[in-house]
C-alpha cells in the first residue's frame, strides 16, 4: 500500500548494527493507535516488545496479529532459540490475544518447523519462516481480491452504477501485512474502473472504522462515507447497502464467523434486507488460517475477549490545536462491559471469500485438505 | 427526580422581575448537552431561544420536545399573541426538529386552545396550558411506569434473579418532564424493591445512552452497565439480556415505531433471541401523544432527520485535568452520514406500553378515541 507516496506493508524486518558492532535483527511495524492522527513506524527489537504491541494494539487485525506472532518467534529465537525459550515465547503470544485463531495457527507453524531443527540453525530459520507467512499472507489477500471482485463484477453488471459496500471494523491493509481481506474486493474492484463506494461502520469502542477503514480508503482515493454502528440498518432497510463486506477473527468449520462486536447485526439487518424485502449478500472476507477446523458451535465454543473499561470510557482524538488528546465520555465510576468479537451464525452469511475461492459456509469443511 | 438532594424537574417556568419593573416570565431548563460532565439549568426567554435549544439538543427526547414547544408558544405570546404571530412560531417550532411528533402535537394542541380566545388573554392562558402539558406528561409517564411494572414483575416471577433490561438512547427522566418512558418500568421496579440491572447502549454519535441515562440511572441509584452500540446483539445471543425497553420519537397507527438510530438492529436482535432460541420481548415505551395516527406504513412516510456530521466527528468529554473538551476523530476531511433515527416495522415489537396499558402493535388503532 502507497502512504506518503511511499510503497508500505505493515510489518517487516531489517537488520540492525547495533554499538558494539553486533548485526541483529528487528522487526517495524506502523503504529496502528496513532492513526489516523500520526503515521509512525515502530522499532519492536525483542518478544516482550511484541507481546505488548499484540495486547495493546499497536498491530492488530487477525492475520496481521499472525505475522505478528512468527515474528514475535524469530525475535525469541535471536536471544534463546532452546526448546524450553520457544515453548516460552508461544506461551506468552498465545496469551497476548485469546480471539484471533491465526495468531496459534502462525505460533503452531513456527514452533512445528523449528523443532525440527537444531538449536544453532533455528533463528536463521525463523526469519526466513516469519518472511514466508508474511509473503503468503500477501498472496492469499491478493487471491480474496481477486474472487471478491468476481462478486462485486456480478453486482455492478446487475445494477449498472456505482456499488455500495458497508463494512465493519477495519479489515483492510492494515488488518494484514497488505491488501487487506474484506477490503481486497474492494481495492482490487477500484484498481479495475469499477464505481464503488464504501459505508463505513465507526466501530466502537476503539473505532477502527472511523480511524483506520477511513485513513487508508482515503489514502488509496476509494470514494467511502463513515456512518455510526447504529446507522448500518437503517441504510440496509433503505436499499443504499448492495453488499456487506467484513474480515473474521475466527471461522469455524461448520461457517459461524468471530469478528469485531457489532457485525452480528449488521448480518442480521442483511438478512432482513431492504423495505421491498429484497436480501443484502453478506459475505465474509478469510483466507484459511483464520478457519479454526477444531471447533463446530461459534456460539459455544469460541472464548470472546473482553478488553478493559478505558477503550470505551476515553476517545482519542486531535484537540483545536492539533494535539492528541484522550477525553473520558462517561460519568465518572460507571461500569462498563465491553466484548471485543460476537459470532454470527453461519445461517445468515452468504459466502466465505476464502483464497481458494467463495464458498457457502456449509461447504468450508471441503477446504481442509486443501491447506 | 432528585439531582443533588433536590427535587428537578427537566422544565418549568418562572417569574423574573426586569430591572424596568415589568414581571415576565422565563422558562428554565436542564442544559442536556453539559452532561454529564456539568448539571446546568438555562434560561430561556424568548422564542428564538427555545428553538435554538431544541435544535442544540440543550433539551431533546420527544416527550420533553413538546412540553419545551408549548413553552415556545407562551414565550411568543408575551411579546405578540396575535394570530400572526402564534403562526410563525409554530412554523419556526415546527421546523427545529421534523421526526418527534410530540412537538407537532404540541404545537397544535397550544394554537388549538389560544385561537379560540381573544389576544388579550391569549398570554396568561398560554401558560396554563403548557404547565398543563407538563404535568399531564409527568402522569402519562407515572402511568406507563405502573404498567411497564407488571411486565417486569411476571419477568421476575418467573425467572427469581436479576431482570436485566437492555435500554437505548435516553427515553428517562432526560426525555421527558419527569420519570421518563422507557425508564419509568425501570424507576418503578426499583422503587418496589424489585432487583433490576439495566444494560446501558452508548447511542453514537450523541452519546445520550453514555452520558445522560448512565447519569439519570446513577443518580436513582439503579445498577446499570455502559456497553457500545454493538454489544447489544451480543449479549442478547448470550441470554444477558431479560427484556428490551426503548422510547419512541413516533409511532405509526400501525405500530411501527421511529425512534433513535440503531433501535431497529435490537430488535432484529431480540426477535432473534439467545442461542437456545428463547426470544427476547422487544417493547417501546410511548404516552400516546408520540403516536401519529396520521401515517400507516413508518418507513415511507416519516421524515428522518439527517444531523450535522460535527456530532459524529467531534466527542466531547473531560480531559485528564477535568475540563471538557472536543475532539476530532475522523481522519481530516472525511465524509460522514448521520441520520438520527430509524424505523423499527411493527413485525419485531412485542408490545407498546402506554398511559392505557401495554398494546400489540395492530391493536394501537383502537386507542385512536380515548386520547
Amino acid at each position: 500500500m502507497v502512504v506518503n507516496q511511499q510503497q508500505y506493508r505493515t510489518i517487516w524486518h531489517e537488520s540492525n548494527l547495533n554499538d558494539a558492532g553486533v548485526v541483529s535483527k528487528v522487526v517495524r511495524v506502523i503504529d496502528q493507535t496513532q492513526l489516523p492522527h500520526a503515521f509512525e513506524v515502530l522499532f519492536i527489537s525483542n518478544l516482550s516488545q511484541m507481546v505488548e504491541a499484540i495486547k495493546t494494539m499497536q498491530v492488530r487485525g487477525a492475520p496481521l496479529i499472525g505475522a505478528a506472532a512468527a515474528y514475535g518467534i524469530a525475535l525469541a529465537t535471536q536471544e534463546d532459540a532452546s526448546d524450553a525459550s520457544l515453548e516460552r515465547a508461544a506461551g506468552h503470544l498465545l496469551r497476548s490475544r485469546p480471539t484471533a485463531v491465526n495468531l496459534r495457527w502462525a505460533v503452531e507453524r513456527m514452533l512445528g518447523v523449528l523443532s525440527l531443527q537444531t538449536v544453532e540453525v533455528r533463528s536463521e530459520l525463523a526469519w526466513i519462516e516469519a518472511t514466508l507467512i508474511c509473503d503468503e499472507d500477501v498472496s492469499l489477500n491478493q487471491a480474496i481480491g481477486a474472487h471478491g471482485l468476481g462478486i462485486l463484477r456480478q453486482l455492478h453488471a446487475s445494477q449498472s452504477r456505482t456499488i455500495n459496500v458497508l463494512t465493519h471494523c477495519n479489515a483492510g491493509w492494515l488488518a494484514t501485512v497488505d491488501f487487506g481481506t474484506a477490503l481486497a474486493p474492494i481495492y482490487a474492484a477500484h484498481d479495475a474502473g469499477l464505481s464503488v463506494h464504501v459505508w463505513v461502520s465507526e466501530t466502537r469502542p476503539r473505532n477502527q472504522g472511523a480511524s483506520l477503514t477511513a485513513w487508508e480508503l482515503g489514502q488509496h482515493g476509494v470514494a467511502h462515507t463513515v456512518i455510526t454502528d447504529n446507522a448500518g440498518g437503517h441504510l440496509i432497510q433503505q436499499g443504499l447497502v448492495d453488499i456487506v463486506i467484513v474480515g473474521a477473527d475466527r471461522v469455524t468449520i461448520t461457517g459461524d464467523v468471530c469478528n469485531k462486536i457489532g457485525t452480528y447485526l449488521k448480518a442480521l439487518a442483511a438478512y432482513q434486507g431492504d423495505c421491498a424485502g429484497r436480501r443484502v449478500p453478506f459475505y465474509v472476507a478469510a483466507p484459511t488460517p483464520t478457519i479454526d477446523w477444531t471447533i463446530e458451535d461459534g456460539i459455544r465454543d469460541i472464548e470472546i475477549e473482553e478488553r478493559a473499561a478505558e477503550e470505551l470510557i476515553g476517545m482519542v482524538g486531535r484537540l483545536k490545536d492539533g494535539r492528541v488528546a484522550t477525553v473520558n465520555i462517561l460519568p465518572e465510576g460507571t461500569q462498563v462491559l465491553n466484548p471485543a468479537f460476537d459470532v454470527t451464525p453461519a445461517k445468515w452469511i452468504t459466502g466465505i471469500i476464502t483464497e481458494h475461492g467463495v464458498f457457502a459456509p456449509h461447504q468450508l469443511h471441503g477446504l481442509r485438505g486443501r491447506t
